[in-house]
């Protein structure tokens, strides 16, 4: 060791560790670099797991983004694999470690990186040590569940979490040919990440792929074979056969070494890093899955742990430890999955998050095709976004389809960034021509409905509120504006509602509302968000439209076969 | 007439005209609006209309959006097609109409919109009458053109113009089964929306998809047969054998009824609008094709005549003319097409642009794929991002490649609508997937190269310097650092140049750059930037990677079979 040298120690050879380490080497050619991991593997890409257990990534290797010799060769970063660090001695600077053999040593560090990542949670509940019962974090997880797979040929999968693993991992097994029975606690998919009616539409793609998804219902116990297999789930109100069970109902950061070494940790429960991802101690840097950041819309911690922050994380630390300046603003939450032939993205907070936080929100929902609607193969997407009532300023969004989704989520993230309001959202002049959106995208779309909302123009009904009148509501008419073409394919039914097509409705005298609450629907909104100004002008006074229409109502629609 | 009504003539049925209609309708039941149209249709999607001639849309009904009665009935717009107006009194705010029939009459306004459009320039050269010569501008120019090629089946097209819809109907045409020339004056396809290293990827897949393409050359006359059909265009030095030709050098907007009417016609000769689109009388409006917009990053106003600002324009002058309140603050000159299996998408100010603004501008070029690397179907994209030196702030990007583009461009779009400088686009919490992007995505690398050649730690060579380089400098050294298996597939060969792998880079001396100026190359400019640190840390002063490297490499590549 080069006494002159400044000593870097990075725990961790996830995303941020590599990525740190080599940002380091590129600024700065005479510090020394050591890179601590507790397995035998480094800088893979860990968010690609669910992809090879499917299949769709044929080998493990595939994943491996860079060697430790790599790393050892062409960035003189010297790489200790199968080595834990047992403790942190924040006094004298040193990192206790603990090779796989047993040997201990210790380093020295003038900085140090603490990005040890988050772990699955298993619940303590009875039967998770049976054979067949899984996790997916890393990838000796993964190559795992693969041998399982090929030793067992398991049939029957049970799927515990409905979260972005969850999902996708739903959608491997399945690929591998199994039934698929999906547990979540809450009472719909992602039900953290996209609110209720987003959500239904998920749930509802599952149904069609012959997913069994089972909702508010909590796993209990499992059960095995007398060889010690898992062969049953239990909720409180079901039991799943199954013969492999994945458990993917979150993560819990890794901050044992730092809570030892009295870092504070955050009120997430996540270890607390200041802008520069600098720890309680400003020569202790975190990053990745076992920090907290700065949500943007509220200016509070929360605790996200995805590889995309992981990545910005690892650039940041490299150059800070190296006495550069870099700091990370806070995230947006944003994420994304594909599920079967959809996608589903999300940014920002949602309708329910935007309300626990105080904040007073206006919605729209709009499903536009996601190319111009005469250009062939364009598909239809359901975007929900949310502003600020008062200033119009964009809270967030959630989007899902069978058409292009990511796109106008990352719109969308990169407007709040900027801290564009609707009305400058409505006309950020983005890329148009047939093959790629129409002329009107579905995000000026999803802004245009939310000034008409706000300006008073717009009156909507959110679905669950349109469900609850269908119920309660004595004096309501519900007026299908559509054609009858569209109507005799599909249709919502029931003793409120009429089918008064468009060109009948311009007929209409003002009679039709005499009294009633009128709501008007038709596909996609668009028609019934006319009728409703239509209607108006006859002298109609309570007349809303449904928010995003067929298209997205998250209830049974009564197909006509 | 209902004399206690407000008056609103709207003149001109594309984009503008009924979007402002719909919109004004919409918000005052109480207003008289007559939209007057020229042609027969109103209404349709004129930039689906080289889908249709090269049968992507088989009918060309499937682009009229809304029929003159569904204005009529739905709407209560008076629509009055195959009428023209021919003069404007606003002294009496009265305009003079012209009916087919050759009938003339006169309405009154309170408010009156232009959206007359622009006509496609054709060029005054010998034998532009002749049969088989076409522009493509409205829906009976592709019915013409479509009628032709079902007549006459021309087998050899011409396309003189390569900008947007030039590229559009090159692959049309291509897909009709003819052989096509595409004639350009300039050097390179799109050569006012793009730079020259972008324009030349374009150029390379048209020529890989068999189009001739002639640059540089000016069309100075057509000749015909006896029958009075073309068979030959002429340039300087080029003579095409053609059955067909397309002119799509340009439009120019029409501003003849404006300008007998002394509204204020701007520098660029489209009619000036403030943000209101109000032109220099208050009671006139005008929006779309024949307006110019101030441009967001010079604040100078521009012409670009795009479907998606008509739209735009259509629904904040419906706003205005019922004395509501929008404002239209510019745009980014945004725009996009596909080229066969091509995108190629740009935003704000190419280079050229931004030097001509009198702007100090860094660039980078990068050439990820636009999935993660390791998830089947990814292809490389290659990314022009710029930005103002000093302040970093993002002025315009240019993209191309057989994946995803839109989304990068619509992104930056978002970025420089939010002002946003590199150092925050690359922080911006993007949706991130394997399926959908990689976890660092293009638009974050390309705005920290940036950051890292603002900060003197990437040192970077265009590809048009390296070229020039190569020919005139004695003393350079281009080092091929990819592996041994890459540079027997393709290369670039020459005496200067010289293949070191990384892993050999690694351990070679210092003496590798004994007084000579040094270039690294790889694939896509990753391990280029990492060799040129490595080769500063051996003590090597002079040395620089090859921006874009052989991915975005615009010249001739040995290719090695």
């Amino acid at each position: 060791m080069n006494v002159d040298r400044r000593n870097i120690v990075i725990i961790g050879g996830g995303a941020v560790g590599p990525k740190a380490a080599s940002r380091a080497r590129r600024l700065d050619p005479n510090v020394d670099i050591k890179l601590i991991e507790k397995g035998e593997f480094i800088s893979y890409g860990a968010c690609g797991l669910p992809y090879f257990v499917s299949g769709v990534i044929p080998n493990s290797s595939q994943l491996l983004a860079r060697s430790p010799d790599y790393f050892r060769e062409q960035l003189e970063v010297d790489v200790l694999t199968q080595t834990t660090v047992t403790s942190i001695d924040r006094n004298r600077r040193l990192v206790h470690c603990s090779e796989g053999g047993g040997k201990e040593f210790s380093l020295p560090y003038d900085a140090l990186v603490i990005s040890t990542g988050a772990d699955p949670v298993i619940p303590p509940l009875e039967g998770r040590e049976l054979a067949g019962v899984f996790k997916l974090k890393d990838l000796p997880d993964a190559v795992a569940i693969s041998e399982y797979l090929k030793k067992h040929e398991p049939r029957k999968a049970a799927i515990v979490g409905a979260g972005l693993i969850g999902l996708e991992m739903v959608e491997a097994l399945k690929a591998r040919g199994m039934a698929v029975t999906m547990v979540e606690m809450l009472g719909w998919p992602l039900p953290t990440l996209v609110d209720f009616e987003v959500g239904a539409l998920i749930a509802k793609h599952l149904e069609e792929k012959g997913i069994n998804c089972i909702f508010s219902e909590k796993a209990v116990a499992l059960e095995g074979t007398a060889g010690g297999r898992v062969r049953r789930l239990k909720t409180a109100n079901e039991v799943v056969e199954c013969d492999m069970v994945l458990f993917s109902v979150g993560v819990r950061p890794n901050v044992s070494l730092a809570r030892a070494a009295n870092l504070e940790i955050g009120p997430t429960g996540a270890i607390k890093v200041n802008d520069k991802l600098q720890t309680s101690d400003p020569a202790i840097y975190a990053g990745g899955d076992c920090v907290e950041c700065r949500h943007l819309v509220t200016g509070k911690p929360v605790f996200v742990p995805l590889g995309s922050t992981a990545n910005k994380h690892g650039r940041i630390i490299g150059t800070n430890i190296v006495n550069g300046h870099d700091t990370f603003p806070g995230i947006l939450g944003t994420a994304i999955a594909k599920v079967f032939d959809m996608s589903v993205g999300r940014t920002g907070l949602t309708e329910e998050e935007a309300k626990k936080a105080g904040l007073e929100v206006t919605f729209s929902i709009v499903t536009p095709p996601d190319l111009s609607s005469y250009y062939p193969g364009n598909k239809r997407i359901t975007l929900k976004l949310l502003a600020e009532t008062r200033t119009g300023k964009i809270l967030g969004a959630q989007c899902v389809g069978q058409g292009e989704v990511a796109k106008r989520i990352d719109v969308i993230a990169t407007a709040m960034t900027g801290g564009l309001n609707v009305s400058q959202m409505s006309d950020v002049d983005l890329a148009y021509a047939p093959p790629f959106s129409p002329a009107i995208d579905a995000v000026h779309n999803a802004a245009n409905v939310i000034r008409n909302k706000t300006e008073g123009i717009a009156k909507g009904i959110s679905p669950q509120e349109l469900k609850q009148k269908l119920n309660d509501q004595e004096n309501l008419l519900v007026i299908d504006v559509r054609t009858k073409t569209e109507w005799n394919r599909e249709r919502l039914e029931g003793p409120k509602i009429r089918h008064v097509p468009l060109s009948q409705l311009a007929q209409a005298g003002p009679e039709i509302c005499a009294g009633k609450e009128l709501v008007t629907l038709c596909h996609s909104s668009v028609r019934a968000y006319h009728a409703q100004r239509m209607l108006e002008r006859k002298g109609c006074r309570n007349v809303k439209f449904l928010d995003g229409s067929l298209v997205a109502w998250p209830y049974k629609k009564t197909v006509v076969k």
